[in-house]
């Protein structure tokens, strides 16, 4: 297995091994670890060493101390496996599907409500804001024209020449002349789906996806196929592969790594088919790359766009999910339509501010991005642990979910016919917000899951939400909760 | 006539007085003012009050003092006056038409070109840039999670209900739910023309217009039709009702104040007219204010928006041309498309940043807009009367000029047949950089005009450029400079 950095400490080490046997049921839920001493003895290591280790594990929420006792594994969830279903006929969102999207994304806004599903980081405290500001306070200083000077495109070589130089990590081999910037990750869908998209076109999607898709296909007059997704491995290719012989879709959009909502990832093979078959059927795939640098193994899993040989992958990205929230900035490498991105992206909203884009690339040259990385990919995967470990113990029994392979949401799936959207409503009125499934598909298929989000601190309030979910979804479907 | 600031000291007052007499024709071009002792007298203000009232017009390039004789008008150009034509037929802009734009529009970006018509400013000393780094600074202090937070729609409730309050000094009756935040003002148009057309459609503008209305309208699949607009009163509405009547058009982009190219600018009739005949045929109207806050009377003359029944006017605007150029902060107030329009905003870019919208926010609080923009309208004002002053000595005779009514861009015709596309290549080898009138209309009528913008500070560069351009002007043309 691989591990979650590079230079990993031995306990870090042992951690990892420890948890992949957790994983592979090895250990299995309920079991005993090996005493602290068999286990340093049995590795070749220090008592302290295994004693971090275990504490790690604990953090994560895998396994439990029982005093006089030792460590055992905690209860897991099952996972979701393949659910095998054809690719939808063509369908747009309908306006109760568009209407209910919004009525889901305003009731983030009230600041009383606790927010347990949306992709929305809102604490600043994960976030390298204080080096930020830092560059930022350093740049009006040395530069204080900067803010009277009109940003125009291409905008900060530095950050494009810093997004280059990173994509390499992905498998990619880009220049500075390839990025385009973008007002966030949703400005580089939009602008690439008006690249190679005119209306009534059909473009293939994921199911489930990111719900906010839908609206956007919708404002720009787009219709929908809906892909079989699988919970761990990511895009039916089989199925597209139907699609694309067929010319049934002129676009398409996925996310190979770490998706949303699934938290899948496809296999390397899978990558490389999937380059293969878009250029070869030339239709444009947007790649969308969002949590790809969220992945929790290292060295990272390669983009699709690292196997793209006639430009038919268009990468939208950000730097929203990583580094700076508020600063909504990202980027595009649009391979064949480079040129046409950036000319739209002129006329469309001109360019990105450049004391925000400067400040971004000085950051990433002063190396500080790899070690936050880091930090935040350990953050996000011990939270998802022990976001899991609360709902083994207190949603409904059966109750499924995925393990993510990076970034910071999951799908969970509620047995016992619980309607999501009814519990969406009913929690809302206790101040809890969460995201039904019926938000990810314009089919019927996902009216008993849900999406969670790890992106909040687990403080006391995020816990209790999250408990008090499961209580209300044991009391709808009449089941006990799993422990 | 109106005054340029509300509090305009004695000597403020005199200058306007006088300068409005030199544009009548009262002091004719070359004849010598009054004395200044009886200039004192018969106004019945001290000689120090004359003296830098005639300082004023100095520095404006109105007067010039000549030793041992007195102050003498200087030449003035003939302005240009209304030219009939009817509106054209319905065109899409050709590709070559669009790749000139582009050309033109990169040439901005090398820096050792000198600029003397893009209405991209790029001298921080014209804006309150040491205020807001305070202002920015203050704001990472306080709230150091500012960074790490996902900004999301609609965005700084300060600045909308800022954007709001100061919207009633042109006549607009707003609430910060009216006001949609937008990535600068080309945000607000695209995302205007993307709720009330549909590709196809035909949309209006006026002859000659901002150039990159094209390439937008192109990358929506629109058609255009170009309406006569008055160098000195704007769009024809004569024109424009009969395009009305006869359904010819889906919406309408017009500037009624300070017009680009033309600095032009609607009668309060004449927008009361506009604001009852989209209301009537009930064809959105797309108001470009960019240049609104920048009119050089005051109070201002209002909006058409002021004027909007039914709300088919929306009114579209930046702070990139008056505050922070870098911050490309636009807003929509979309009238009946509000809220289709907030929708579209959130699918298309999500959000602008809050730690850049909460700064502008505390700074329209603070009160320094208002001193900002009369210090900047004054330098406008004062640089658009030198340049013309340039263009009268070194442009060839016959040149005429728009005198514009605010903003900092007016309309030069050449006489003799020059063609300005010619003079731009020519120019662009001696690294002076002008937008030629081919760019701002897709009708062959502007092609002896060429835009100029005196948003760049005055050096000895600059005016080294505008000297330069008339004469290689005069050369082509055979043509002897005006003096």
């Amino acid at each position: 297995m691989s591990t979650i950095e590079p230079q990993a400490t031995l306990y870090h080490q042992l951690a990892e091994t420890l948890a992949e046997a957790i994983h592979q049921g090895t250990f299995m839920p309920g079991s005993r670890l090996p005493a602290i001493r068999r286990c340093a003895s049995s590795h070749q290591v220090s008592v302290n060493t295994v004693l971090t280790a275990y504490g790690i594990l604990e953090d994560r929420g895998l396994i439990e101390a029982r005093p006089q006792s030792g460590y055992y594994v905690r209860d897991t969830l099952p996972s979701l496996t393949r659910q095998a279903f054809q690719p939808t006929g063509v369908r747009s969102p309908s306006s109760e599907k568009l209407d209910l999207i919004d009525t889901v994304f305003a009731a983030q806004n009230h600041s009383e409500y606790t927010n347990i599903s949306l992709a929305c980081p809102q604490s600043g405290d994960f976030f390298p804001t204080a080096k930020i500001s830092r560059i930022i306070a350093s740049l009006m200083r040395r530069e204080p024209d900067l803010i009277g000077r009109y940003a125009l495109p291409p905008g900060s070589l530095r950050l494009r020449r810093e997004i280059a130089r990173r994509s390499m990590a992905l498998g990619m081999s880009l220049s500075a002349e390839d990025v385009t910037l973008t007002h966030g990750c949703m400005e580089a869908l939009q602008l690439g789906l008006r690249a190679v998209t005119r209306p009534g076109d059909c473009v293939g999607v994921e199911t489930p996806t990111y719900f906010y898709l839908f609206p956007l296909l919708a404002s720009l007059g787009l219709k929908v196929v809906e892909i079989p997704t699988d919970p761990q491995f990511g895009l039916s290719l089989d199925a597209l592969e139907l699609l694309l012989q067929e010319k049934r879709i002129q676009a398409l959009i996925a996310m190979p790594n770490a998706q949303n909502p699934l938290g899948s990832s496809m296999t390397l093979e899978g990558k490389k088919r999937l380059a293969r078959l878009v250029n070869h059927y030339q239709v444009p795939l947007l790649e969308d790359g969002l949590y790809s640098e969220l992945q929790f193994c290292w060295p990272l899993t390669p983009a699709v766009k690292a196997f793209d040989e006639d430009g038919w992958v268009m990468y939208c990205t950000s730097f929203t999910k990583t580094v700076a929230p508020d600063f909504h900035l990202g980027w595009i490498a649009a391979g064949r339509f480079s040129q046409q991105l950036a000319r739209l992206k002129a006329v469309s909203s001109l360019a990105e501010s450049r004391l925000l884009s400067e400040a971004l690339g000085h950051f990433l040259e002063s190396g500080g991005y790899d070690h936050h990385l880091r930090s935040l990919r350990r953050r996000y995967a011990a939270q998802l642990e022990e976001a899991r470990g609360i709902i083994a113990r207190h949603f409904p029994q059966g109750t499924r979910a995925t393990r993510p392979s990076g970034g910071f949401v999951f799908w969970v799936e509620l047995p016992g016919n619980v309607d999501t959207l009814e519990l969406f409503h009913r929690l809302l009125q206790e101040k809890i917000c969460l995201t039904p499934g019926a938000l990810y598909t314009l089919s019927e298929r996902c009216n008993h899951a849900l999406r969670l989000s790890c992106c909040y601190p687990f403080d006391e309030r995020y816990t209790w939400a999250l408990k008090r979910t499961g209580a209300v979804a044991c009391e709808m479907s009449g089941i006990a909760a799993g422990m």
